[in-house]
């Protein structure tokens, strides 16, 4: 059977999860005490309702037991979101995602059995901060705590070289394992192929060898 | 010469962002309206000032030209986020990015000269709907318009079968380029490697490739 989804809030984020599910053909009820947010989010909804997440009549009334997976997206109304978190978790939904507004909401959200907590602003805003102050880093995606895939933008010093000239993982312990060239091409090493100044190396390792790689190789 | 970085507006990803320039030790400015904010942040920013970013003087006297990296982050205050930006880039700031609210916003912060809108709660939003949808998809990070690294998890089919058994490559277009086994093993692949049931494959490639690979191959 499919999985039956819901948002609670349609703010800018529980607003683009609608947006996001509608796009991948997914059915979504959407929630909220705002009767404007409600119409706007209409066509992209399969149902919307306007109710508030903190009254447990409603909740029953919609038939929420039978979703599977609820966001609860107030941001600012912290009470609220807590509120609305725990009956939905009591009501026995087995995925309960949260929006925190700060570290204090954080911590009640896991306490009260929140499966997840997420954080777009800060998450996004760590990103952001890091791609920008490590220079030659375009874009980086953390596979583990000490895993990533970055992009590296290649410099004059690699210049017409071939990956067994470079021969990276020998020396560095991590793997180069495409190039970007324009915005859509993306070619998967071939030995021979001879790295241009401001290609983008897509590049696999440890944590530690990559910032070797990057600080000394590239 | 260290480039120099300056936050308008304390906000969730704006004060996100000072707080991740702090933790990588990079000078910051952080300008608010509200004193709470200001105080709040005077820990981690390098300097903190109560201003109000639509104020030029304010902007002159603060010696902004100076600096090469402004955030502009005020969401709920579209008209002085439109304002404050467009004063940034009339004072030659060669780095001004700002949070839109909506398109709206973001269509209006592009015409004057924004060189990056950024949109913390959609993108998060779209990429949490892509994880849940897909359900063998555990994590994407996009390439480009066209290219992806996702990760994908090993089921019973392809238990204790080699890459070289596999051939994705040549059957897919696609390529495996680790593997993942708990919270921090990468394994680079080997062609002797046997995938386990549960292993997290990285794989690498058109969008179009992965999507067939994930449904018939994995
Ligand atoms: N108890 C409630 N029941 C239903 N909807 C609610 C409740 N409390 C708040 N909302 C709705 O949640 C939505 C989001 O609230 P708010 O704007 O405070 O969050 P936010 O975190 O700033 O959102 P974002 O940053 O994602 O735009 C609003 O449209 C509001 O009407
Ligand atoms: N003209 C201005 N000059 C300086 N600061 C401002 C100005 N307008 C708004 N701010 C500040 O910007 C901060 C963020 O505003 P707001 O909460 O509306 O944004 P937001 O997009 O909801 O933030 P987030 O979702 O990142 O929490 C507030 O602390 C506010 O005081
Ligand atoms: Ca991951
Ligand atoms: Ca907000
Ligand atoms: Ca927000
Ligand atoms: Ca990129």
């Amino acid at each position: 059977m499919k999985k039956q989804f819901a948002v609670f809030g349609l703010g800018r984020f529980g607003g683009s999860l609608v947006k996001a599910f509608s796009e991948l053909n997914v059915d979504v009820l959407a929630v909220d005490l705002d009767k404007d947010k409600v119409n706007e989010y209409a066509e992209f909804a399969t149902h919307v309702v306007q109710a508030n997440g903190i009254d447990e009549m409603t909740l029953k009334a919609l038939g929420i037991r039978n979703f599977d997976h609820v966001f609860v997206s107030f941001g600012h109304n912290i009470e609220g979101s807590i509120l609305t978190s725990l009956l939905l978790k009591e009501l026995g939904i087995s995925q309960v995602w949260a929006k925190a507004q700060n570290d204090y909401h954080q911590r009640v959200l896991e306490k009260i059995g929140v499966d997840r907590v997420i954080h777009p602003e800060r998450d996004m805003a760590k990103r952001i901060a890091r791609h920008i102050v490590t220079d030659k880093m375009v874009d980086y995606f953390e596979l583990s705590k000490n895993h990533s895939i970055v992009e590296i933008r290649a410099t004059d010093k690699i210049h017409n070289k071939t990956l067994v000239e470079l021969d990276v993982r020998a020396k560095y312990g991590c793997n180069i394992v495409a190039f970007q060239k324009d915005e859509d091409t993306i070619i998967v090493p071939s030995s021979d192929y001879k790295i241009q100044k401001g290609d983008i190396l897509i590049v696999i390792g440890h944590n530690d060898d990559i910032k070797k790689f990057e600080g000394e190789g590239v």
